[in-house]
């Protein structure tokens, strides 16, 4: 297979979730049209991305919505459940394991680890806390395919660097932070503080602006 | 002001953080190297991005924590409160409203709306969930600054165009679709769904060119 970039899996997991929506409402067939819609994406893009995986369309008929859906559901992994360690169960943490939406796709929070004293052994979200000292072992008897990081920004590369040693390959990372990782380990950032500063400083800058705009 | 572009925000966010830390231990000095520190910044970058605000460095004795921070956190506009709705009170709005590391930052969610009759007038993190219908009335009358969007991607859009229309300037977007708003109108998006398919789809390919190597 081609290499694919991260923007084409980004585009993918759009469509998976518009083909979601389609067959949700009961239609049949789509078109690279409908599938572009919404993202400014062209129609001729959707047809370039979905040949890289071979010819699923029918010139004038579109898309058949099941085939299509299945077949970016293999591409994504999406067709079998995924084993996720969640390392860190303070805020970020515990709101994540509140989040029904993971398992619902598939990533299934198996155990729950931290390093404080008074959080260890307590249940969060249906799980025991474990102390962050047990994480090779239980990744490895668990079999865990995935990490996130849900701890403070001082602990997360150590945290990174126990996951890549016992054998994880996929960190979704929340904390604020670059991780430095093995190249068999893919990292994703979550960094909602730094959007919510992002915002802030676009506010303030707005408002620096109307106010001299105004004349205050 | 010189336009200043989104990775120098970012960056202006990662020195912030580093500054609280440093102010934590009770240091009173940092260097740019500290600050460029662990997020593969050079020195000369720091100093230039710190720049842009004013020379408030010595040479050879570096910034002073306290003042840098404060500088920072001015610019950043993290040295007042901004009010925060929340659209959508189901799995995703309910985990964020649980989280309290926003307050910390200086973000307050004072009013949560949701279309679902189930969900409306139900207390959920201490907020009555109100109709999304009285949402232009609730935040002219409240001034609020921030909407995060958290209803399902087929509502975003909508609930975008209320905000934009009742003078919200920013939004920070869990919906996993892109938005379209005004020019005077910010969006940063977190998709956290997007974030884990794409991890998930590096693994599958990584495995299937793991047994091809293997010769499974």
């Amino acid at each position: 297979m081609t290499r694919i970039s991260e923007s084409t899996v980004r585009r993918l997991s759009h469509y998976f979730r518009v083909l979601e929506e389609v067959r949700a409402e009961g239609k049949r067939m789509i078109s690279s049209y409908r599938l572009a819609e919404r993202e400014g994406i062209t129609s001729a893009q959707v047809r370039k991305d979905l040949s890289y995986f071979g010819s699923f369309g029918r010139r004038g008929l579109g898309y058949n919505v099941d085939h299509l859906r299945n077949e970016i559901q293999a591409i994504l992994g999406l067709d079998h459940r995924w084993k996720v360690a969640m390392i860190g169960a303070g805020n970020v943490g515990s709101a994540l394991l509140a989040y029904r939406g993971f398992q619902e796709q598939g990533f299934d929070v198996v155990a729950v680890f931290d390093s404080d004293p008074s959080r260890i052994g307590k249940n969060v979200g249906g799980l025991v806390v474990h102390d962050v000292a047990v994480l090779p072992d239980i990744v490895r008897s668990h079999g865990i395919d995935l990490g996130v990081i849900a701890t403070p920004l001082r602990a997360a590369q150590e945290v990174a660097d126990a996951l890549a040693a016992s054998g994880v390959h996929g960190i979704l990372n929340f904390a604020p932070r670059k991780l430095f990782v093995p190249s068999h380990v893919t990292v994703r950032n979550v960094d909602m503080t730094m959007e919510f500063e992002s915002l802030s400083f676009a506010l303030t800058q707005g408002r620096a602006g109307r106010r001299r705009r105004s004349g205050d």
